[in-house]
Order: C-alpha cells, then structure tokens, then sequence
C-alpha cells in the first residue's frame, strides 16, 4: 500500500461522482481537503466484515468487491464497486463493517474520514441529503441483485447483464470487452464460475460468442426472449 | 380499504419504532399530525412496482412483504415487515417504487405525507440524521438476505432464522409459534413453499419438530452445528 497524492483527473473523477456532484464546491474542497489515497494491489483486503471501520472509501481507479464469508470460508460478493463509487458509508453509522472489501485488481481508493463526514452530515443539508440518496440507490443495488437470484436462472442473469451492454438504438448485434475478469462476473451475478461457464454456453445457441473477455451478441431480441 | 383515528397505542408504537425513537416528541407530533391509517386484507395489494408513490408507510399491525414480479408472473420476495416498521422510504427520494407491496395478512398501515417529510428531511438535521440511519439498517438487511440466500443451503436457512428465536441464555431445548404463515417464512428466506417442507424434513434429524405453526428445537447446539 503506498501513499499518493491527488490529481486533478482524481478531482474530477470525485465532482462527477453521484455523491459529490450534488454539493457545493466548497463542501467537495472542504471534504478533499483531508482525504488520502491508497494503492492496492489484486487480492489486498481493505477492511473485513466486522470491523469498526470510521472511513468512507471512493474508487479512483480499479475494481473493489465487497464480499461476506460463510462458516465454511465460502466468499459471497454483494457488490462491487468501480471508478467513481463510494462505498463502506453505512460503517459510519452502524458502527460495523457490514461485509468485506477486497481489491479485485489493481487499484486507486480515497480514504475520506468518517468522523468528518458525520459531522457534516449532522450539521449540513446538503451533505445530508446528498446521503440519504447515496443509501436509497446503494439500497435498490442491492434489492436488485437479491431479486435477480430469486427470480432468474444463472442464463438469464448473463442475459440480462449482456443486456445492459446493449448500445441504444436499433441494433440487434454488438459487441463489448468484459470490464473485469469472468471470475468478478460471476461473483457479481452469485455464481460459480463453473456455472458462469455453463451459462454462457446455453447462450451460445441465442448467438453469445465469448472469447476471452470480448463478448459478442449476434441477436439481442433472442436474449430479451430468453 | 378503511380509514381509521390514531389511537394512543399507534402513538406509542411510532415513539418506540427505531425511526421515530430518535426524532423529538414535537417533530413526531407534527408528522403525525397529517397521517393517514388504513386497513388491509390478505392480498391486498398496496402498491405496484414503478409506482410513483410518494407517501412513506408505516406498519400499525399484520404484516407487509415487498415483493419484485419476474417476468413469468412469479414473485419474490425482497423484505417483509411487521409492525413498527417503516418502508417505501425510498420511492420519495428515487421516484419510484422499487418493489411492489402486499398484506400477507390483515394489517393497519399509516399512511404518512412524503412531501411532508422529504421536507422535514431537507430542513432538520434530526429528521435527516434518522432517515440515514434507516437506510443504512435497510441496506444491511437486504444484504444479509442476499448473502444468505449466496451462502446457506435451504435447511441452513431455515436454521438460522430458526437459532434467531433461540432465547438467550444456556436453554439447549425451546419451542415458539412462527409469527406468521408458512408460505410467508418461505418467502421471506427465498425459498418455494415446497423448498420449505423439504428443509423441514432435512432439519428433523437435527431435533426440529414442525406441528403447524409450533416449533420445538430440541438441540439447539445441533441446529448450530448444522
């Protein structure tokens, strides 16, 4: 782990940000102000489930999973976090790390302190609200993906993840480059990657070709049908 | 649907629910002062997913399940609360709501201005303050539903959720009544009714005994190792 300074392409990653972008430019500085940055290399733990965490985390660069650990040391993702997202907020509040965090590549995170960000929050409403959106959408993030394992079979899932992929527009085939391994795909959607493997060969016959991490859609209504 | 008065025992259960319990009596009183109460029979449904409800819930009695529809009809469930409970918090900040919402008995719910709130929210720190740490408790319980749902088999499930009514103390044996049907605790751990009965079955060995809605765990330390 080393130490670096912010840039200003770090800055601007930070105002676009869905937390940052709702504040005023001095709150943004005055949070700034104090923030550091940490590198880490894949696999490095950030913090572990249970730990009295008191800061908030921001992805600069790189890929974070958030993950909880069964009895049997079996690792179940339930988020991961890419370039501009905050994550670990709720640790300030519940006092607890609610699961792990883990670097799922190389990468750049902002450590924002808590105590601070509390504070502000306390005395802001601005920084308040800001808040109480952040925890609505992290909330419907999740719901999501717990709605999604109960709904859909792992096809499905790769189908509706492909999906979102899709360019707007008429086109009924596309292609794109996974944004990280197929491994953090799988934890993502709650499957082995054996069973990720499975899946995208049941979508070969929808057209899904997979090479390395290049995908292609030959016909994008034939997943919509899936 | 029927409109009822507040009775002091509704105020009292506001004043006790982890919401309001950190709000003062005269911020209470005036969101109470506009809330609307209104009854429900089983399947009754009290809103649709995408809805663009804005008034937050409050459960007075019965019980409410949030539920997604998959595109096959079927349902899952994402959240079940009983009384004391807020929900839908979140379609005043997001929009919409992201689930649909259905008595899974007959209940009393308190109907409570959005606008009013989303207000309060804006201009007092308490108001903010508790709304934060709502979602932030809401969040961690859909997670630990989807990080069951990725680590625990069905009897683990059950088990857990069993272990949870386990009274404190050195009690290796003790029997409760579930607090609502079979077919909402299936729901509620994600699981299909007949999932349910099979996980039953599995859990008899371990000393579970199932006679309608009574339940006796006669080795508790049994059910732990499960």
């Amino acid at each position: 782990m080393e130490t670096l300074q912010l840039t200003s392409s770090d800055r601007t990653t930070f105002l676009r940000s869905r937390f940052f972008v709702r504040l005023p430019r001095s709150t943004v500085d005055s949070i700034l102000k104090d923030t550091r940055l940490s590198t880490y290399e894949e696999h490095d733990v950030l913090f572990h489930q249970g730990d009295g965490i008191d800061d908030v985390f921001f992805v600069l660069s790189g890929l974070i999973r958030l993950y909880r650990v069964g009895k049997d040391g079996r690792e179940a993702d339930v988020a991961v976090f890419s370039k501009g997202e905050m994550f670990a907020e709720n640790a300030m509040y519940l006092g607890r790390a609610t699961a792990s965090a883990e670097a799922a590549e190389a990468s750049i995170v902002a450590r924002i302190d808590g105590a601070k960000l509390r504070q502000l929050a306390a005395a802001d409403g601005d920084v308040a609200q800001a808040f109480i959106e952040h925890l609505c959408h992290r909330g419907k993030m999740t719901e999501d993906l717990l709605a999604q394992d109960r709904l859909l079979t792992a096809p499905q899932r790769v189908a509706s993840y492909l999906l979102g992929h899709c360019p707007n527009g008429t086109a009924t085939s596309f292609s794109f480059r996974l944004p990280f391994q197929k491994s953090v795909l799988a934890g993502k959607l709650g499957l082995a990657p054996e069973a990720l493997s499975r899946a995208f060969s049941t979508l070969r016959q929808s057209g899904v070709t997979v090479k390395g991490r290049m995908i292609e859609i030959h016909d994008r209504h034939a997943l919509e049908r899936f």
